[in-house]
């Protein structure tokens, strides 16, 4: 709808005639877009039909005829085994690339385990430390742009949040350093270190070394490692990340991370086992507490898991099939994006290697405007500013595309409204200037 | 091993020299018992292998070819519906005799409901009021004696736990109001409503309508009514208990109450489902807080159940089942303390029509010996003292006895070596006065 000419030109190039030339042609698209009636859905992480669809027999591992008995002799259909049975700590030990005795795995949400963690800190304090809610301040870094629902968690707790850049190779070292070593308030750092949300940047071993040997001001100060997307490639490129457990045990730091990850986006959301991962001192003060909070979790659905995937590598080459499934949508994402809006200067995106999200920049001032220009249109993104605390965009600037959940065909659509609406509103911002 | 005449004579009307006598005969018994190496369990309420292995066909009801939406449309396998797909909350909401509406399902266990509505209180408040953290005293009532984990959850926040006398149609009401309604640290009260822990009262209507009627000096006073034995009969008589959401909503106090259930004890425990149901405001004050703590609870395992049982009749015939495998342990018991025990005045138990337990009392100050001398015959009980807040008997008389886990030979046994120590103990106890 727009012609090449016009593609190719910067639009911070153009003449004031030229672009309202621009704004009237694309308010017509506009226009016509909203008429269509769509309603397209690229705001959440949600797995597609497509992908739950792919392995059914996952719910035929666990039949009337199955030994419900763990390898440790304990009955899974009873109470006990508070930390979970020792299989499935030894899958999702694998799943983390640490030792089994590092692990307890809980119920079916790694978010709540986070929640829970911040919560016990709260009540509890960390390993005898005061607890939180006793402190004046408590403060959490947040490398950003970063992932909505942890930051919604520290602002439940009235914990304060600061803005940490998140580079390509991680969140800013130097920044990090100055308050975790200076300010005794600050308690915990949230990364998603691997694929991060919605970047998709992999930490570099060289943060991953500067996280591990960080001096923190205060004692019950601790790194909430949310693995989420460990194993979620979409390509035949796989980066690695560094493991942390053993980087903050070699940098004398053994107690410092908490690392967390389930397999919500590897059998089903809402219907997977999630984990924590830390060092035996923390271990042991988490089973001092959940021993009061619950008897134990579900250790039938635990046992699914670990029959259904034998192993770590029958992970693996579940994950493949993912692949195969998102390529296409991450391949499509960056096609439009870049047919649409190279080289006008109106926006950047990221291509990520893994992980369920692409991270947009439009011009400063835009991201609001696109997004509810889009939900007009019939298309529903996150919320322009969810990726930082309180939902503040210092920017206006940062919009997570989340592809994977829309069928290819929707998805190509609401693309299209997607780089209209980006197209639209940077010539008015820029006509407005 | 004990003559007739002995058995019939009260041992406290006995001489000192008829006491030596039996002291020397029971202490051999109690030699050759402890020679016998046994290795037998009657400490907590869990289901037998028996009835664990008696409807297995639960583990085919969702299979590869299930069709996992729910009945609102939802697909049970990725994230959303928070509270519960519909179904299953009808289900819990009828398992309760209460509307779907005021339903919350969540995930595995209702002692994880409780602490988590517990904590958050301590963190949030209670619909608005001042956090209990920020407090400097807060108080629960524990009926006595009662469940050790209820305790064990206020123990762990600080809470400081007041005794109320139990009494054979419920709580001591004069006593519970004199607190409640002029002692605004008083926050709560863990009830059992239903075949309580351990003594198997089920409340009367009218203690249930004075709970409901009560004037509190806090407003942020709530009812933990932990209906965790609903439909947990024995016999074909099945008391009733008078619903207390809607009574207290008749008194003006429809906030006042939290119910709690779960189908631990129905499907299996750890694997099963469990729900609030309470009125709308604070349902949607603990949606306000729990939309934060995770995304949603295990949809695929609510969908397993309602398949399961269709609906509540089919929970009332499973029940059935259940009592027939209950009722000759129930008996057994009941049997075996009569036969060694009645007429000695050395304890006194319950004969429930429903639950997992039998209470016992013994002679002021033995408790913790018969304890202790099962122990060392390989027979373990519940520690004694563990029915009352802070493990603290102030009569050390109270035992918790768990008929349901041993099969019935075990459980006999078992028995026999429990009755040799009650009668040793209570022995050495008269003569050392």
């Amino acid at each position: 709808m727009i012609s090449e000419g016009e593609m190719m030109k910067k639009y911070d190039e153009m003449s004031r005639q030229e672009l309202e030339a621009l704004k009237e042609e694309l308010s017509k698209a506009y226009i016509d877009a909203k008429g269509k009636g769509l309603k397209l859905n690229m705001a959440r992480g949600l797995p597609s039909k497509q992908q739950l669809d792919m392995e059914k027999d996952f719910f035929d591992t666990i039949t009337s005829d199955s030994e419900l008995i763990s390898e440790s002799g304990v009955d899974c259909r009873n109470y006990g085994d508070l930390i979970g049975i020792s299989e499935a700590r030894k899958l999702m030990a694998d799943f983390m690339g640490i030792p089994a005795d590092n692990v307890i795995v809980f119920g079916n949400s790694s978010l709540n385990i986070m929640y829970d963690t911040v919560c016990r800190s709260m009540i509890h304090g960390v390993c005898g430390s005061t607890p939180w809610c006793k402190l004046d301040k408590v403060k959490f870094l947040c490398p950003v742009p970063g992932y909505d629902r942890h930051f919604a968690v520290t602002e439940q707790f009235g914990i304060e949040m600061i803005n940490i850049p998140l580079n390509e190779d991680g969140p800013d070292m130097e920044l990090v350093a100055k308050y975790v070593e200076n300010d005794a308030s600050v308690k915990g750092i949230w990364c998603v270190p691997k694929f991060s949300n919605p970047c998709g940047v992999v930490y570099s071993d060289e943060v991953v070394k500067k996280l591990a040997s960080l001096k923190p001001a205060a004692e019950d100060f601790r790194i909430f490692w949310d693995n989420a997307y460990a194993l979620h490639y979409i390509y035949d490129e796989k980066p690695e990340l560094l493991e942390i457990l053993s980087e903050c045990a070699k940098a004398g730091n053994e107690d410092m991370v908490y690392e967390f990850c389930s397999t919500s986006k590897v059998t089903y959301p809402g219907s997977g086992i999630a984990a924590i991962g830390t060092s035996k001192k923390n271990l042991d003060f988490i089973k001092s507490i959940i021993t009061i909070q619950t008897i134990g979790y579900d250790k039938i659905n635990q046992l699914r898991h670990v029959r259904y995937f034998k192993n770590i590598d029958g992970i693996y080459a579940h994950m493949e099939k993912h692949a195969a499934i998102l390529k296409p949508k991450f391949e499509l994402v960056d096609t439009k994006l870049t047919e649409e809006l190279e080289g006008l200067g109106i926006g950047k995106w990221t291509k990520p290697m893994g992980g369920y999200f692409v991270s947009f920049d439009s011009l400063p001032g835009c991201a609001k405007e696109i997004v509810a220009k889009c939900k007009d249109c019939g298309v529903t993104l996150t919320g322009a500013g969810a990726t930082y605390p309180y939902k503040k965009d210092p920017n206006d600037s940062n919009i997570r595309i989340a592809p994977t959940f829309p069928p290819i065909e929707e998805l190509s659509q609401a693309l299209d409204i997607f780089t209209l609406c980006v197209k639209l509103t940077s010539v008015e911002k820029l006509l407005a200037q």
